[in-house]
């Protein structure tokens, strides 16, 4: 057998790892065409070059959480397979404002704020990325060269037809919201960078599929080969209903302290654990699947799983020393704070209608039937005004599972406390 | 009496000019606020300082006819009063095409083509403006100059709605015809313009009123006082009805030689003929009014009138001497042609219905009279055919004045010819 010369993996391991967790890729990565990521990642690996990679950050929100890594993780999986990645931070378009799934027109920042906001960004970013293998670029690179004339050329290759069909603009025109012209450059110039760094695959969440799509078209007017785009999810925050997302406060933020980071992973449902660990882990499909199957013949506790989980995820943004340490800790606060105290204890059945989903346990019931508030309603406003406690830390979720409450948790709604003693 | 040291007319002998023929004034000439022309020619008179005055042209259809000399005439107007008329042309605008009463996107013309359509323009122009004492510029001075950033702000000053409003897009929009994005920059870009220039009046035709109150907008924006804006009426051409325009075959161009035009301008109706005294020469309309009773009274024949238009428009563009010989040469051929000739004489009663309409014979109706057509419809194909003649001249068009067939005429249609005997 000739020895392989390529410094590239194999292709279809190279897939292997490119597809997991991936929303959509289009052209479909095993398309016959030779639009298509197969092709591409043949044609690298066949004359050793890297593809380029790019994915691009509006430095508006600097603040990044778990649901920003999972795109950043997908970046770094191409890094791992030896291709080029281009963080873009879109200092340029950043004045305009991705109107993307916007219900107004965003307030443009400054030159100043960008640039303080880009060094945030960064700094959290290479917190997953190869500072010394990724390639960091700004827009304004090349947008700020581009003449009034470019400008007119490059936006009468699109209709307003075609920026209507798009869902946020559809609905804010529909509703007489106003749109400012300046937004409808949005998509057109986030096209031109792909043009401008010859990008082979952007990457972008799937609500980006119409911006992403504008960089094929002019690409192809360049006479480039357009670009492979693949799309990633929008995470789930907390609560595993709504999209991850700080306003919402349902958020792990990247720089979040491990023990707190550590605590509200152990605060997540089974149903999302195994989201998060296909989405926020390196770990292979096959061997999550593997785990799934253990817990589900009664071979691992999900608790177990999910403390894996996260101290897998407090590892990567910390250290496995802070991992340790924050589980020690929640250990000792949740597993066992409680026991000690001396409350009231009230009988809670588990089988109760509405308590349980999915071997997580929703708080408001909880509070109720423990007699803590008269209904789920006003436990419900209760946890929104920060009022309750569980197992001694302030908690203002929806849900929380059976195995971080533990086999006798102590509930403080204000100033009365129980301790719950469950029966079946 | 102290003497005035102005170099500027009394403020109403200038308005009495200015607002000649204007079809609107914005803010209205004798507004109160500062706001107002009146108040912009008071302080110009004051200060000793000329206005300003702009009207931009697109160098996209350089021979002109006279419906565009309707806004020269008043830039003139201007002139002759010592303001600075800015004579601008819209090179870098025409890369963009004015979508103004369009119902598909222009093809943009290449850097040559404009430059090409510019010096013609321009040839064209100075019959009318004073070429010493006009300011000519290129809007690409300055939109050339313009950044990416800057752009964006200046699309960010209106909104997708504004736009729409716009009876044009709002048709294409409502029609699903496809508006391209960069057409959405030129009533922006043309706002620019006035600031620009800081100009204290623009002028435009009154399709061009969504455009000329953007360059308000801008202005207010930039600091400055927002232009005035007048605007002068679309001309109707030769049959009276529609707006003058070349390829409706119903304009007389500024080109044109000296007998075809004097000869044109005595073929409309004597209606028509008060509104290109109007708009079309400097008689005062005071001075119009008078003729008009004159004919009235009957002391003044309509035809008289007619020919002192043609001679005047005709000197303007050519010479006075060249007006006299089209003048000479039109009574030959017009007048007393076709006496010579041994024609078969019919009898056509100048009461029939539908024949005449304000002193104008519709001369499909005429050619069925006089037996030449079977039908006014069979004649007005033969008109289109170009197989009609009258007083031994080619005629193609829907009516002509009295006057001008004559007390005798002669028609032609195809091989056939007639001389026509009036009757009451």
């Amino acid at each position: 057998m000739p020895t392989d010369p390529s410094p590239f993996l194999p292709v279809e391991a190279q897939l292997d790892l490119i597809t997991k967790g991936a929303s959509e890729i289009i052209p479909a990565a095993d398309a016959n065409s030779a639009d298509s990521l197969r092709v591409r990642l043949e044609e690298s690996r066949k004359s050793g070059t890297p593809l380029r990679i790019k994915a691009g950050f509006d430095p508006t929100a600097p603040d990044l959480h778990l649901g920003h890594t999972v795109l950043m993780r997908k970046l770094r999986h191409f890094q791992q397979l030896g291709h080029t990645v281009i963080f873009l931070i879109g200092d340029s378009t950043a004045l305009i404002g991705d109107p993307t799934g916007k219900n107004q027109t965003r307030k443009p920042l400054t030159r100043e704020e960008i640039a303080t906001n880009a060094e945030t960004y960064k700094a959290q970013v290479f917190k997953i990325l190869d500072r010394d293998k990724t390639e960091v670029r700004y827009n304004s690179e090349w947008l700020d060269k581009l003449s009034y004339y470019d400008i007119v050329k490059l936006m009468s290759r699109f209709t307003l037809s075609q920026m209507i069909e798009r869902e946020d603009f559809h609905k804010r025109f529909a509703n007489e919201e106003a749109i400012s012209l300046h937004e409808l450059m949005y998509p057109v110039m986030q096209g031109y960078d792909s043009v401008a760094l010859k990008c082979d695959v952007e990457l972008g969440g799937t609500d980006q599929k119409f911006n992403l799509m504008r960089g094929r078209d002019l690409q192809r007017d360049a006479g480039q080969k357009p670009q492979i785009i693949l799309m990633t999810p929008i995470l789930e925050g907390l609560d595993g209903v709504q999209k991850m997302s700080k306003s919402l406060g349902n958020a792990i933020g990247i720089n979040d302290p491990a023990p707190d980071m550590y605590g509200k992973l152990m605060s997540i449902s089974d149903e999302l654990m195994w989201k998060y660990w296909i989405f926020l882990t390196d770990k292979k499909i096959s061997e999550i699947k593997e785990m799934q199957d253990l817990v589900a013949a009664g071979k691992l506790h999900p608790m177990q799983a999910k403390k894996d989980l996260a101290h897998a995820i407090t590892a990567d943004f910390h250290s496995a020393a802070a991992a340790d340490t924050a589980a020690e800790n929640w250990s000792t606060q949740f597993q066992q704070k409680g026991v000690a105290e001396d409350l009231p204890e009230v009988t809670v059945s588990l089988a109760s209608e509405g308590l349980q989903a999915d071997g997580a346990v929703r708080i408001a019931k909880l509070l109720h039937l423990a007699g803590l508030a008269a209904s789920t309603g006003e436990a419900t406003r209760k946890l929104a005004e920060n009022a309750v406690s569980i197992n001694g830390e302030k908690f203002s979720g929806k849900i929380i599972s059976r195995e971080v409450l533990g086999e006798s948790p102590t509930l403080r709604l204000g100033k009365r406390a129980v301790r719950v003693k469950w029966t079946p």
